[in-house]
């Protein structure tokens, strides 16, 4: 059986010459401006990567103190891995060179391929055929690449402005580069961040080969995807199937209308497959669907640091009762009800405030009036969580413009973190951005999420029950 | 016939005392912290407003240099408006008070109402039975107040860290204080604002009352509501039906399941009207509905500076296919529908770059090879939205890291300005938070809404042509 036989097996055997390789080949322009290979070595080389960089164009002698080589046949090492960003008609054959020198991954930087016109579509048929006969694993094309933080792996091609990413257990996949560094200002949000794939054409290496990986990646958590066509449904069942049992599989799905069906096959030139059957799939291998492409980044990190919860009712602390109108309203697209407090925790809540211990426990009126709300919020928020009729929180906060009740979140905060085993969302509100962003900050440092606005923190607790279910079914 | 057979004409003839006053009876504490009567003061004093003002609080003599009476009665000039901000208890007592002294319009602040217990709803009927008996009309209980930018009236009762809103075309009413200047970052988002009013407990002044109101307020294009509860459909349907055929009214209905129908009961007291009853009412009247509470912001931007579309062909300029893909699914809900190109257009952006002249303009292949983007950049934006077969344009916009771009956006959107009646939404993405929020900065500075993310700036292109098409029905 020749190596090409069982697709299966390329997942399992080439991936890691994508995001683990030893050496990378760079072939195109050194030209400095913020695309190109120019853009990839100095991302490498400011990510931290340590394995060799090998950069390839016949016009250089030197880059980056990098010896430039003519062509990558006159390279002395092994490559595992070559990037290609050079005009597509020119692919071809650096492809051939790739094969002579064993070289087993490539990713295909460069456009003008099957989502240009006919003549690139044609040239993607020839790469795959190349890529085929030699044992060559393609990402791309058209893609703006792959990201591994746990070696320092980032060859963006274009200049982001930054070079490192958080370190976290988020796998994030896309049909677009709108996921990759120059897109996502990673470093200003919390999101930690494992690997990261644009698929581009997908060509060959597609989002059934990634799972595969993804899910013996041990620094791999949570799976986000976005996908405009599925490759394989069959295949897919099959291993998101297996996957979900261990690590949750978030997919955007677009092109679910006709329109955008349409708008897809003229992106990636891939035709959308039906959304009732894509649906049908998700039910079956318990892939968590998202709606909205904000949601890739936002939802994961429910489920990089919180526990799932045990059943569905939701806890809510706020300023103001309107807000948990608004999420049980959303909570209740993922059966999510609200938590009715045991006798006990409602009537310590009612001895501190009249009224107090119901949910939502709603804050609002004694916090213009009492005059310990610094020592007395940290024990509400402790008596909530630890209800045993609550399996969930949503936390809204009001941020003050000045900042003066930052120390007394932190507070609650710091006493939920030594652990309640149960997951939290956070919300934050107010006059002034600037003490919004800095309490979300000081939060996350601590390990708790806080999301970018009210229904999403809703709907990540809610796809977490979900996900629970799922899981427990799965559980023999 | 007595002034308070006609709730009509109460709508038509007590609003102005509460919006247009000039004089205003602030009547609570004046300790200072932030909430109460003094921040209300400080509120008024800092936003402009320039009636008079007259503290009531009979343990005071003097605050910021104003004289504080004992009682409202004790006040010689005549009372436009009365702000009350005490116990729950003393409330009816003082509204008797302003009887006597014939204000006709009081917000009450207070809490501890219907939304708190049996006691409160007590106490909610017999302020609204003095009110009737005195012809007063009541803003709340437990509201979080108004504000006319207008005439400066920002009596916030709590501390914002700021006090003058941008003034706009945008007014918005909610049944929650979420939309008042203490929870809301108004000066550092572009929204311009002309009336804002939180309905509170809702026991008089609802949201009817508002609409005929606004219906009348000439600075006022666009109105947006955040509501739990209908308190008369029929009047509803009737008001709205002749407001839309004026100005767009976008209504957020929360308490739409059954568990927000439940959370909604013990929020304002009020009872929830099933969701099929009020989606029939908005189809019949005109009313854009709204899902999320962040849109209750976002889409009335598009309606304050934007032209109404003249049919449904979306125009996409943007950096990628996949947002065209994720344009095409949102948009379709809204009978959005990509733009084909005229000849003329599109064989002008082929001669640019190859495949150039097909919706999506998708400028990422040319901005990575073309030396002349800054120069082109306009030319392809200009010829995009003059194009005949182009009705609305979303423009996503890549910021590098740098703010390189800058002056090539600024240049297509000073073009833009120049005049052509089409709607243009706009979405910024890139790696630097700070780069991306500048450039935002500026081009709502040019008159363009720049929306949070990629599904709201469709959605508000989507509702606009809705709207369009209602008042074409709409005009004999």
């Amino acid at each position: 059986m020749s190596h090409r036989d069982s697709r299966h097996n390329h997942g399992k055997t080439d991936l890691p010459h994508f995001f683990e390789p030893q050496s990378i080949a760079v072939i195109g322009s050194f030209r400095q401006g913020f695309f190109g290979g120019y853009v990839v070595i100095k991302s490498l080389l400011n990510a931290g990567y340590t394995g060799q960089i090998y950069p390839i164009n016949p016009a250089y002698k030197k880059i980056f103190s990098l010896k430039v080589y003519p062509s990558i046949r006159e390279i002395p090492e092994k490559i595992d891995l070559a990037i290609i960003m050079i005009r597509a008609q020119a692919v071809p054959s650096v492809i051939e060179d790739c094969g002579d020198k064993d070289v087993r991954a490539v990713i295909v930087v460069s456009d003008g391929f099957a989502e240009r016109n006919q003549e690139g579509s044609r040239l993607q048929d020839e790469i795959v055929n190349i890529a085929r006969q030699r044992g060559i694993r393609i990402i791309g094309p058209n893609t703006a690449g792959i990201v591994n933080t746990s070696n320092g792996l980032n060859p963006c091609p274009y200049e982001a402005g930054y070079y490192k990413l958080r370190k976290g257990p988020i796998a994030i996949c896309s049909q677009t580069g709108m996921i990759n560094p120059q897109a996502f200002p990673y470093p200003y949000l919390h999101i930690g961040i494992s690997k990261i794939c644009d698929f581009g054409n997908k060509c060959d290496l597609n989002e059934c080969d990634m799972l595969e990986y993804l899910e013996r990646d041990p620094a791999t958590k949570v799976i986000s995807m976005h996908l405009e066509s599925i490759t394989d449904g069959r295949r897919l069942l099959q291993i998101s199937r297996r996957v979900t049992s261990q690590k949750p599989v978030l997919i955007l799905k677009s092109g679910k209308t006709q329109e955008g069906a349409r708008a897809s096959a003229s992106h990636t030139g891939s035709i959308a497959m039906d959304d009732r059957l894509f649906e049908a799939i998700c039910k079956q291998a318990g892939i968590l669907r998202l709606e909205e492409f904000d949601e890739l980044f936002e939802i994961p990190r429910m489920f990089a640091s919180q526990p799932l919860p045990k059943g569905n009712r939701l806890g809510v602390i706020s300023y103001t009762g309107a807000i948990a109108v608004l999420a049980a309203d959303e909570g209740a697209r993922y059966g999510l009800t609200g938590a009715r407090l045991t006798p006990k925790t409602a009537g310590m809540l009612d001895d501190i405030f009249p009224e107090l211990g119901k949910v939502p426990v709603d804050i609002g009126p004694m916090s213009v009036v009492v005059k310990d709300l610094p020592a007395l919020y940290p024990q509400i928020v402790s008596a909530v969580i630890s209800d045993e009729n609550v399996d969930a929180l949503l936390n809204v906060l009001w941020a003050d413009p000045n900042g003066y009740v930052v120390p007394m979140y932190l507070e609650a905060y710091r006493e939920l973190k030594t652990g309640y085993p149960k997951p939290v969302a956070t919300w934050i509100y107010g006059p002034n951005t600037r003490t919004v962003a800095d309490l979300a900050e000081s939060l996350e440092g601590l390990g708790f999420p806080v999301f970018t606005d009210l229904k999403t923190s809703i709907k990540a607790l809610g796809l977490a029950y979900t996900y629970a279910q799922i899981k427990e079914d799965k559980t023999p």
